[in-house]
């Protein structure tokens, strides 16, 4: 490969490719090489004191306002919910905003408000920020950074490499609202009236469950790439195999029929709300209530568990007895949806 | 006004009234108000313990290679020197990176490597990062935010409401070589070739200022807009006049031409590795005498002072004994200068 092709971005398979191979080994440091979804540290001078979690994401998603939510509070539920899955408190964000030529300003005025709304229901502030402008044709309306800042609670220990077999995995809700929204909204098609992004700050959600089991071994919101994605990557960091139960993965039916009419898997398709955690078998009952007594967490279920069989792998069991792998995203070009 | 003009990312008077008529009241909060390069604050649960600063930026500079830097080298430069206007030592960078579908990888290998070794020199890390790619004509090439993090030095207060009238104001070297290289490049003069950017981590030189002088009212690095736009910032926000002394400002022969032949006023084009200093008059000398000691401050200066006459106004005396008003960056074009 010369030139970077739009399924770098997709959170998939490429997109590891990209940053293993090229960007990793030219910034590689201790914080960056773990790439769980931020760097936790404490403060030089501070050892055993305070830990730190810090995060960043920019959002490009195409269109910049969809049914649930807008680029707005992508960004800053976003950012939120890396911090959460670090086991962290987010406290302070920073945005930056880049804005093409001729952008409605009323347009940005709907997009900051609802960035100050979804920063209030997250209780996050907006400490920092920068405007640049490009011209007209250099940039697709409006594009937003943030980075986010959080306190990590302690006792809490969650990481990509936690997993172990006899964990269970459980899904805050149901799959693929985000993507198939975005993607339905960008082919117009008539029933996307009926879908909703999921896109929420996850911080309270992940505190309830934390506080009923401070022991959870890994935290993830699986978004670009989806459950299956997310699920890879964290089987892969454990080394570990996965098995998931296909009739346990929550669902919405319009979501069904608008993957099915769109060819798509929802497993792949980007979440925006949800969490997916690896907990211990024992503490499983009590992360999974916890969840479901969120309001962000209703439909929580017990999808899967973890295997000392199969490392790196991800299996899919069918209501039917069968069972199939299930891959990281490859290939598939769903850009923009974040 | 209902559209994004390119002058509300020019740094100057028409981004004032963007941030403060448009984002300032959606974004309100106690620690984004000051609007200094960053934001200041303690952990919660910490007061009087140690103090942090964030900041961000994104930088869509154009060129993306240029004498004396690049994108990836002005963008870990620029957030590093933020952090080091709000008295802090810089820690931690995330970095954010859009990239347009088509980009050339050989290009971002460059970069990346060039963001390295500006991290290096400025003993930061970069510990957390994302990539999005969009269609091609989506974006120009690259776009990189970075956002950062510091620990403010322990004792060390400096914000644009700082100044006081007697107080000095030392500028770190010579203006406007960095907003000259790029315009040059731009328009393919022939001069360029002489010309070249002061891209530089000033975390060093600011260090070596606040250690001889820990009192330094206020540091501002005068980039969009240049030395004239972050004065006037100063002077409003202090509500305080300034007198500067034209032929103080140290000025390089070749960027005096360039500007010349560009209908250009060196004091409103970007700089990015110069430092504006207010220092107390019994600090003057020493914190002059410590920039100069530094490689990145050998031709620091002594451009003028702060008066009580004439609050929120910059006037320039030349050397025929006349003065006029240098106001802020209003309504010129010079975008994606950083």
């Amino acid at each position: 490969m010369s030139r970077i092709l739009l399924d770098h971005g997709s959170g998939g398979k490429t997109s590891q490719e990209l940053i293993e191979q090229v960007i990793l080994p030219r910034l590689a440091n201790p914080l960056l090489a773990p790439l769980n979804d931020g760097a936790v540290f404490e403060l030089p001078g501070q050892a055993g004191g305070q830990r730190l979690a810090m995060t960043t994401d920019s959002y490009t998603v195409s269109p910049i306002f969809f049914p649930g939510g807008d680029i707005g509070s992508l960004a800053v539920h976003g950012t939120v919910n890396d911090l959460a899955m670090c086991g962290a408190e987010p406290l302070y964000l920073s945005a930056g905003l880049i804005l093409e030529e001729g952008f409605d300003l009323s347009d940005l005025e709907r997009i900051l408000d609802s960035m100050r709304g979804a920063a209030e229901e997250a209780g996050v502030a907006i400490v920092t920020g920068d405007t640049k402008v490009v011209e007209r044709g250099s940039a697709d309306g409006i594009f937003i950074n943030t980075a986010g800042l959080g306190m990590v609670r302690p006792g809490v220990s969650v990481s990509g490499q936690g997993a172990r077999p006899g964990d269970r995995i459980i899904l805050s809700g149901t799959v693929a609202d985000h993507g198939v929204t975005i993607l339905s909204q960008r082919k117009g098609l008539s029933f996307s009236t009926e879908l909703r992004s999921d896109s929420a700050p996850l911080n309270g959600l992940v505190r309830a469950m934390l506080t009923a089991a401070p022991g959870i071994r890994c935290l993830r919101d699986p978004t670009r790439g989806g459950v299956a994605t997310t699920l890879n990557e964290i089987a892969a960091q454990s080394r570990v195999g996965m098995i998931l139960e296909e009739d346990a993965l929550p669902l919405r039916e319009e979501v069904r029929s608008a993957c099915e009419l769109l060819g798509l898997d929802p497993l792949y398709l980007a979440n925006e709300g949800k969490v997916l955690a690896v907990v211990g078998p024992e503490e499983a009952d009590r992360v999974l209530k916890a969840a479901q007594e969120h309001k962000y967490g209703r439909q929580a279920a017990l999808i899967g568990r973890v295997t000392a069989e199969n490392p790196g792998r991800v299996l899919l069991q069918t209501p039917y007895g069968t069972s199939r792998v299930v891959g990281m995203l490859a290939g598939e070009q769903l850009p923009r949806i974040c």
